[in-house]
């Protein structure tokens, strides 16, 4: 059976594929997408991110294997009808840990702290009357989409002492970790309360611009938005109006409205200059990404392939094939 | 009745201590020692956290109330027998956050991250070929003094997936935070098995120099030393040269060797340069003291002078008067 793994944002992972398959695979690597689509001809499965109309016919494709979370570059009625979709989570854990992360940050400012005391500069402790430092404990940390990044970064949040409150399309999936859930026609309801108000819904037509002028106006003028979901779910001009203009304290930034193109490495994240905002913490769409997820990622991509050529049940489909191949 | 209040690291918070007050109190905020101990010879109570043989008599002396928790820097048999001691804790939240963030940004990096993207450059990104960061997932802490900051620490370490591991003087408290609790002469087996080291005992006459040469040697090469209890707990030679040469992957180091004395803001921490190393991060011996600490802290203080003035039992003894007023 022959296995596409598409390159860039797959990543050549082949040392974690190959001696988890319980199955010869003949295995072809793409470094591109031409590459990619001259291997559809006569592959079994695919590993890709995005699948659009006009591509190659793949007639006996039966599994596409996401990489990752998101079906926003999946155009599902192109995907071949024998083919089913599956994806893969797992980057969940290292999300939560990056949102903690950021909002540690945000209350201890310790690249300040370092910056200074390298300097042999005593100028923020109080034995020189420094101004003391923030804390998490008790403050309320908003939620929006409650799925599995929210799920992991609420446990985490609630050990800190914070409050956690969610809106989510599905608040009857409650849990111990949440202490307030409240359907998205409450949103209003979350985003006066939020100290931290962390995004996490996919990317889809209902949330594409979901937090804008409005929202931002709705939030607290000490709030700290965080995005890890889809840079499109907080309108672009809002975000940086709200920041350069602090009608809130400041945002973390993960997820973009531009991206690297054809191999580049240099491209502005976004058209406006958020880089030159102070309050703005900024990451290259890293939060989920590490060492741990691909391990568990190659791990179910293995076991989906396994159980492929087995034929037994697949793992986290998002579409069942339409039509026997 | 009349309080003296020592300046510098106790700092000028007349707005957190006197509405809290029930009775009325004569209170002098000494900017410096000589103002400190010229107020001795009719004060009732004294808010400092350092008392030595020498200093003027204070015959009224009733309360010598600690406005921290550490002992190091008070000679108990100096304190006037009519005295009670007392000391405030409240730091093991803010302390808490603040290694779990250290913890998180030896992890992930967001200091560099964030160096990158504001540049426009993608190259930590997988959409360019970067390296994921690491996770604290599944790793284990190691806690040497398993006392308040440990419970706190280990309270959120665990929501975090570590393992946690803790040598103290009391193995028998063992609580439900904790995997495995050793007494202190199983050290080893902790500096064995830590990815992450948490020094938080008190520096005794049995814990200074514990961190030394053969406890660097004991360590796991991967592992990082977290330091927030008093820098001569850990050698200061023996750290330096251990992160120098690799011994551990690094240190996070709040407290120090040497300190700002005398107004001045400049003062290197330490004799050696580990400002010139970059897998130590340092900070201005901070991490206990937040807002929140600062509020709570006062919040004690101004109750035991509300006891005091009452003829109640006093909060936080250390020691108890030894004879009559």
């Amino acid at each position: 059976m022959k296995l596409a793994v598409s390159g860039g944002m797959v990543g050549d992972y082949e040392e974690l594929l190959r001696p988890a398959l319980r199955m010869p695979w003949c295995i072809r690597f793409c470094p591109d997408r031409a590459a990619l689509l001259a291997e559809l001809g006569d592959a079994d499965a695919v590993v890709t991110m995005s699948w659009a109309a006009g591509m190659p016919p793949a007639p006996h494709l039966r599994l596409l294997q996401l990489p990752g979370a998101g079906l926003d570059a999946v155009d599902l009625a192109a995907v071949p009808p024998t083919a089913t979709v599956c994806n893969v989570y797992e980057h969940e854990i290292g999300i939560g840990e990056y949102v903690l992360a950021t909002m540690l940050e945000k209350e201890i400012g310790l690249a300040r702290l370092q910056a200074e005391i390298r300097a042999d500069d005593w100028r923020s402790s109080l034995f020189c009357g420094g101004t003391p430092h923030g804390e998490l404990f008790g403050k309320t940390l908003g939620i929006v989409g409650y799925g599995r990044i929210g799920r992991e970064t609420a446990k985490r949040a609630k050990a800190f002492g914070l409050k956690v409150v969610a809106a989510t399309r599905s608040p009857e999936k409650r849990d111990e970790q949440v202490d307030e859930i409240v359907g998205m026609a409450q949103l209003p309801q979350v985003l006066a309360r939020a100290d931290y108000l962390l995004i996490a819904c996919p990317l889809s037509a209902e949330t594409r611009g979901l937090i804008d002028r409005a929202a931002f106006a709705a939030m607290r003028r000490s709030a700290v938005l965080i995005n890890v979901a889809r840079g499109p779910v907080v309108d672009e001009d809002a975000l940086y109006e709200a920041c350069r203009d602090r009608l809130i304290a400041g945002a973390v930034i993960d997820v973009w409205y531009n991206y690297p193109k054809g191999g580049a490495r240099i491209e502005p994240p976004s058209k406006h200059p958020l880089k030159h905002l102070d309050n703005v913490l900024m990451t290259p769409h890293v939060s989920g990404v590490s060492g741990g997820l691909l391990r568990r990622r190659w791990s179910l991509i293995a076991n989906n392939l396994n159980r492929l050529a087995a034929g037994q049940p697949l793992l986290n489909v998002v579409r069942a094939p339409l039509s026997a191949p």
